[in-house]
């Protein structure tokens, strides 16, 4: 399978993850992860599988965070994996960014679709005011 | 290629990885890492190519660092590309764990060695006196 379809799986299931963010529908979210699927969260343990997935994002909104913008920069694929590394910025409900950084994803294919397997990511230094 | 070759070719990695940093040879780590490769490291931007990833290095080696551990939590293979997720922890002169967390790094085979590509990592919540 070319990188190239890799590359739209992943840009098509960031779009969900960023729709559910959106909606503030944690149940969503952890929806996108396989089974088996891992957050790496910035001085967090490890999060693991749904339920824990679902409680670590149900967090993130209720601490007000209402939209997450992911920009894809690079994926190379490998029949059922893609490796994703990208951009992303957190906002809150005045507009402003509360977090920006870069993330790598492991996807995988899980039954028929594509979801997020591993997910770390940290925050890139504030810049100016936005 | 089965992933206990990539997992092997990865212990090795780190074996010199651990070596160079106890060595204090920022320029033996940025030799650890491909052409092309990238640190995305907390709190900076994308560190990319091995003058930069030496500086990096060096700069963490200046701030008192003295020991890096990396322990190996999972490793996927695939042809020229692994997977590893893996626990990190840093020392200082003193024995006293200065940071410790959570990394995915995807190793790639360069010439006829296996190399850092992309590494990225975060801390983990501090746990009690070390």
């Amino acid at each position: 399978m070319p990188t190239t379809v890799h590359r739209a799986k992943v840009l098509a299931g960031n779009k969900k993850f960023m729709a559910a963010f959106g909606q503030k529908n944690a149940g969503a979210l952890a929806k996108l992860y396989t089974k088996g699927g891992q957050l790496l969260p910035p001085g967090s343990e490890v999060v693991s599988g749904g339920a824990a997935i679902q409680a670590f994002w149900q967090g993130a909104l209720d601490a007000g965070l209402v939209q997450a913008t992911l920009d894809t920069v690079e994926v190379e694929g490998y029949r059922d994996t893609a490796i994703e590394v990208g951009r992303y910025t957190l906002r809150g409900a005045d507009g402003q960014v509360a977090d920006a950084g870069k993330y790598l994803v492991i996807w995988k294919v899980e039954g028929r679709s594509w979801k997020l397997h591993r997910d770390i990511w940290n925050s890139s230094p504030p810049s100016g005011p936005k």
